[in-house]
């Protein structure tokens, strides 16, 4: 019996494929809406999300609602086959709110409050702006929670935490570190408020960080950027509630974005029923696209994992170019085919754009769309997207399937947050993000599935975990991560681990502290080089690999030494290391080593562990393969992000292109920017 | 029978020689006065600038006014033979002012406003200051209107528009607006505000931009930049009133900038009778000057072509260095002789210098002036300003002739406010300005006359009209070029043209929109290129050039192809192009090209229409020659800015040499920074 | 008989060794305390910091006081046998105070008061803060005066002069300048008002440089950072009256930093007793540390020659790395010996860290320590110290002896302000402190001692005076330095110098001012060069050096022409002057010319002057000594900071190694970053 996941809604069981829609800027053009439906059935589309900045136009003025419009679209919408994602708009307020209540607004570190403008521009603590949010959200979900083309909750737009120092943000900031520590004897230790006499004595005279106040307690900046991403799940909360109260229960999301620091997305992805995210990659700033290519992949496993391998929806993608980048490329033919479907081969059901229409003013006029300025069907975007959106009509098969991932990346957002603000040992870079690309990369090219997860998320299921600089090491982490090992797993360590504790306090006792049984090495210095210095890394079997910025000077306790450095005064001593523990081992990576160490060295865990692709042994640069599965029946989705023409050597005959139905013999040739779909059955 | 304009002052119709004079800043030094007298004789000096910054000492105290001894200053510089500009003090107030009345101060867009200090900071709406200003000047007026030295007025200083956001500001913004767009539903059309839900529902809603409010709005940033000029001239219009009023029919003028950007020239200039401006090229920064020598003589060009050729003036200039660039250069022996002719030769009646004397103290004490604090004649700088004197007492013939350009290049002030405020497609650089460098460097170099105008200036008399980015295209443009062209002229157009209306909302329907017909061509995208990236522009003849930064990818609708596309997924599309249309033609250029393209392709554009100097064919690298004619008799100044040597060929036997009276044979040798002006009567 | 200076304290005559201690932020953890004590003993130190951000544990409350913790602190380190410097606490004051009086925090230049946060962020001037610091250090003085532990008072912590801009300082300013000035005509003149109409007609007109306000008046901004001092001196002195007035006779000091620029050492340094100063060489960037090693020595040599050479205090220093810069290298094994013996073959009578033991939070808690958060002796960085400690304790013999420079070396702290604060010749880069640096550098390679000094220092005793870049030159320089010249010394000048007085205000008449008869030279002109742009400086013995960003246009008038320039406009004029001058000679440096003229010409000066090190003819590259004398016994100090090993020849037989009591034949082999101390007695 085959196990899949159900689809984002019953109601269409099929990839989804769509665009964020603002029919209301269009109103002074009377003709446009109907030739969008048109349009929208030319290039193959069967879902939009509407309403993402609509307040103004849903309540122009204080208490006034004007809902027909939206009836109108949503009927229209429904009666051409199109559903919707109906959005809360809080995203952007109405000028007359800011106005009139200019609590709604954002006030900086600095402690000015901004002026009314832009998006995102609001108090996440603000009473007047929860009890406008929570009447319109209502309105919204009473009014169109059973209408026919609705399929889901689109909660406002790219929630980014808000970071508002206002004293309604600063009395409930307190009141959070009230409920977190109990006493202040707790958070001046926490905190080591002792050092330069930052001792509190009463809650009052706890502030947010500010750059003409307090910045160098890093135990409040690391609380403070938590109770940002807290509070904005407590107004999310206050968002979904009244929906919940009409009895809707269609699933809720709210878009995500990459790489994003701001919110502890390892929290905050409790909050929607479904993942869905932003994706922009820059494409073409190099011959080969294999780095962003690989570096999107890696947000793709990242917003799969966040749900346990859920699908999840690419709500947003430029069908040609952005318009804010530094550069604006156009997606080179075939591009825009491959960088969609990569999203769904990594687990997504959707291939979603902002926008349908070019806006034809402000600040995103230029930012790619399916229809252009222009206004027909005869640009080649709007054709690539119609062509797209016909093969997106054949993989309903794929609807719900897992990409079934046996190594895991622990990328974790609070680890990231007390690393950059850490003071030492490299201000110049430690590079947590590179580093984890690093890591990542050779999984990448080997086509094995990884899920990029937190360290608070179960270990269970995994045969590799890889923990690149676990500079924090929460309460239970070690305990856990012992318990895995134990069981037969693989993890991996690196230099800079095991250093603080959840409240950035530096473990006593040695380095790499509650680690050092498991990795059965004492970190006793770590040493920074300057750009352009390096060390060596040499193996008993003659291999030598550069290293660079980070060297640790470890001991070995327990563990077997397999690899020593070259030079500087720590020539000779460990450099990698393994120790057995249980069924399972740990190896620890004492350096920043070359790609080619961290090639040859993920290799060899992948052979170790009997990993690998199931659909070749021979992967060109920059030509990957990810495979999504409903147990029984496989999907692999063979993609050249290598700029260059290639064949690939499959492992067996047999395989049927899932688009055109042929079934390739012993390769398969890839063009520039060319994918296939392959299954066996 | 000659045509020529009248000189700046009937009283002396000669080449004006002269400097910025400050002599309050030496009342300490009771000799002073007397040895500037002794010295400004010895330096062949017939004008000095009067007054720029002495409020202070005009009105020492709130309504307490001394002018005895403006009175003796002007006296005895005309008993001197000295005329004066005598300005207005408005660029800097005193003290006491600011201290008693605030709100004369600038407030920044951080809505703080500005403490005393520095100059220029003044409020252009403060009623406080709008009356200290008018009664100062009239004072001035009545007072010096009719003296004898005096040959017209210098309002203010280096206006900058003052760039205020106080209530006043707002609330004056606010007017503007109203009386622009009427209604708030045309604004919020004009302004797309249905984005990001920004409808204005009461004018109290719309403030300036600010950096912690609205930035991305780019109708109001562009609505803002222009109420800011036309504040501008509601406050200079308030200056000269005074000055009218007394029956003083003296020119008025104020100094202009390089490349301004902050104030619309091509509105502004309405306010004066006469442009000047200040001058301050970076020579000797390589081997050849020519590069800053071509952008020092488009500024040139463009002050002339202000007031339809009517000679402006050089107001400031350094015989020496400046003190606030980076790096500052002496001129090389001939440099300040060759650059200040460089202005005449360009069309202006004057060589005239900041300062007289340098400042003993603060800010610019370093900055060249023609008295060294060494305090004597002296000094090799003081020398060849006293030479320069000399010669250009012998060119009283060349006043009021004008330069006969029969080009002219398109460099629009909003237009670049909109390029440069845009999101896209280029935000790492668009570069209009260095666009329009480029496409002027070849005329320069082929010495032929251009004149710099902004879209809303006549096309009449124009043979070839450049136009680089014209991005936004104002009402009714398309219909004057299209005539322009049809009356026989050849119009140049490129890429990022025909983008976007007077309001930046795009043309619907294909770009270049409003362009299209005339170029023939429709654009489809535009594609940016990262740096080093390059595509290559092919001719049919084996012609190729490279074209980097951005291609746009264009069909040719009634257009001929000239040039193609040699690589990316647009080679062999066109590249250049060119569209017959009545009588003339109009070529479009695709993507931006190298100098050689330009060059090859201007010298192509000036070979059809038969444009070229009337001294030689050629021109050495760096070396070039401009003309000035009162419609009979020309003058040719021909300048080396190459560095080195060179001798280039005459295309005739018998040209005299103006300053010698050497009559040359068929070629004229050059040291490096050297001049020669002939004439062939 | 022997000449040298008394110990820092009579108590214990020996090398101090120690750190910053802060036990109070191991109050929650119980053994630490006894544990730091017995690794006190172990790492053999003799001394500790005590109290320095300890406010909040003495005065948990307001008026409120602890001191049984610090009783408990200083008796049990006695018994150990450490010695105190007890600090007052005033670097850092608690919560409660910046919450109840907002005056005792800095306001910024904006004209905003910070927030509680970070250290040093209080007003100088405020009475409240003057308050309570006076009470607390009095009730610190009063208890522990007596105490036996105690040897003198560390106050504050790196005074850096709060640069706070509210009312209060204000008002003092006002009332700094009417002592100054005494009436606003003065003042007027001095500042050059007249320049942009900014006379000032009352004091209440006057304020503080300002971002927003005035930045343009340099004689404001230059007698802003004398009042900065000023007020910083007035603060001191209430630190240290209420000690003092307990009868205390205890020597003080502050800790002073590297290079700094925030205040006038050359002032300041008056008020204290004991220079110390804080030194962080960032070792190892390069492969010889000669460079970073020569820019500490000219530190250590600035603070000795603040006291007449009476020895100073290395009062801060990292046993490792620090945690605040770029990137933090260890110090490679000998490194630490070898920087810290450094201090002391410069005049140092102490070695001394920050901090004893690593914080376990907070900012600084990567900052190397004595102590690991490890927590034992075992880390390679205790066992350096603990060794270092060792030889330290064998060194008793050259307490309080000098380091007997016969050569001087410039370095103005007003004079810098003013260079730096000055637009023009060239503001990208005057770089005066890397011409002091380049100047001190052949003296440094010879081994021959310096004294870094200040214009307003006694000039008495010295052979050689160079004076660079002496743009600045106060009231009596001028005839101070022509007697030292009349007197037999030789002094070195160079361009940009007589520029100015002391008020800013050029020099009329002809540069350089004051020293023109001294050096018998005209500056005419300076001319910059920009970065890659050189020249060349041409002796007629075919020497041939390159000069580079300034060369001076001088004319020989009294002085004798040496070298002369290669290339431009200045070709063959004069670059190197010598001017005889009774028993004495000035050389004039036109020009920034290469390191290997200025090692030419040092070396020269040298040899003209009978100056050299007494221990060796023949120092290798990045190899150096210091000579330590009582004025019958030396002490050279051979250390090679080169990352080479090097045999160093030895002027004649018989040196004694006093760390191992070996005799040294001709010559001493030193590995990489080691060092010893020979004697000849």
């Amino acid at each position: 019996m085959t196990k899949r996941f159900k689809p984002i809604s019953e109601k269409i069981p099929k990839i989804l494929h769509g665009a964020d829609y603002n029919p209301e800027q269009w109103f002074d053009y009377p003709d446009v809406f109907e030739e969008d439906l048109r349009l929208m059935k030319k290039a193959n589309c069967n879902v939009m999300s509407v309403g993402i900045f609509s307040w103004f136009t849903l309540e122009p003025e204080e208490g006034v609602f004007e809902f027909e419009w939206l009836d109108h679209v949503l009927d229209r919408l429904y009666e051409t086959g199109v559903y919707v994602l109906l959005a809360t708009p809080s995203g952007a307020r109405p000028a007359w709110m800011s106005k009139k209540y200019p609590e709604v607004l954002v006030t900086g570190k600095n402690r000015i409050r901004n002026l009314h403008g832009e998006r995102h521009n609001h108090c996440y603590s603000s009473p007047v702006y929860r009890t406008f949010v929570r009447r319109i959200n209502s309105k919204l979900a009473e009014r169109y929670k059973d209408h026919p083309a609705v399929i889901g909750w689109h909660i406002s737009n790219e929630y980014n935490g808000g970071h508002c120092h206002c004293d309604y943000c600063q009395e409930r900031f307190r009141d959070w570190l009230k409920e977190r520590y109990g006493t202040l004897e707790v958070l001046n230790h926490a905190w080591w408020t002792r050092f330069w006499s930052h001792t509190y004595t009463s809650w009052t005279q706890v502030e947010s960080p500010a750059p003409h106040g307090e910045t160098s307690v890093h135990g409040l900046n690391l609380d403070w950027m938590r109770f940002i991403t807290d509070n904005a799940m407590d107004f999310m909360r206050e968002e979904i509630a009244p929906i919940r109260k009409t009895g809707s229960e269609l699933p809720v999301t709210t878009n995500f974005m990459e790489g994003f620091n701001a919110l502890n997305y390892g929290k905050f992805k409790h909050m929607v029923d479904v993942v869905s995210w932003d994706s922009y990659p820059l494409w073409h700033r190099d011959e080969s696209d294999a780095d962003i290519a690989a570096w999107t992949a890696l947000n793709h496993d990242w917003m799969r994992a966040m749900k346990g391998g859920r699908p999840f929806m690419l709500m947003e993608s430029s069908p040609s170019m952005t318009n804010w980048q530094n550069v604006s490329k156009q997606k080179r033919p075939g591009m825009h085919a491959l960088s969609s479907i990569q999203a769904v081969a990594h687990g997504s059901d959707t291939v979603q754009y902002f926008q349908w229409r070019k806006s034809r003013g402000s600040f995103e006029k230029f930012h790619g769309a399916v229809v252009d300025h222009e206004g027909t069907e005869k640009p080649r975007v709007f054709q690539e997207v119609s062509k797209l959106g016909e093969g997106l009509a054949k993989l309903d098969d794929i609807v719900g399937t897992k990409v079934d991932a046996k190594a895991a990346l622990i990328f974790d957002t609070e680890n990231r947050w007390a690393i950059n603000d850490a003071k030492g040992p490299r201000n110049q870079g430690l590079n947590y993000e590179a580093t984890i690309r690093n890591h990542y990369r050779p999984f990448w090219e080997a086509g094995v599935g990884v899920d990029v997860i937190d360290m608070d998320d179960a270990f269970d299921g995994y045969e590799i975990i890889v923990a690149p600089m676990l500079y924090m090491v929460r309460e239970g982490v070690a305990q856990r991560l012992e318990a895995f090992v134990k069981g037969g797993g693989t993890l991996v360590t690196t230099y800079w681990s095991g250093i603080v504790n959840e409240s950035d306090l530096a473990f006593l006792g040695g380095f790499p502290g509650p680690l050092r049984e498991l990795t059965g090495i004492w970190a006793e210095e770590i040493d920074s080089l300057h750009d352009g210095q390096t060390n060596e890394v040499k193996f008993p079997d003659g291999r030598v690999y550069s290293a660079r910025e980070l060297c640790e000077v470890i001991h070995a306790e327990s563990a077997e030494v397999l690899a020593t450095y070259g030079s500087d005064f720590y020539a000779g001593m460990p450099a990698v290391t393994v120790n057995h523990l249980g069924k399972g081992k740990v190896y620890h990576i004492a350096s920043r080593n070359d790609a080619v160490f961290l090639k040859d060295f993920t290799d060899q865990l992948l052979e170790e562990k009997g990993l690998h692709n199931g659909l070749t042994e021979s992967l060109p640069d920059g030509v990957t393969v990810s495979e999504r599965t409903d147990g029984e029946r496989s999907w692999f989705f063979l993609m050249n992000f290598s700029g260059q023409p290639h064949s690939v050597p499959l492992q067996k005959e047999g395989f049927i292109d899932v688009l055109t139905n042929h079934t390739h013999k012993d390769s398969v040739h890839l063009n520039a920017n060319q994918f296939v779909i392959l299954t066996d059955q």
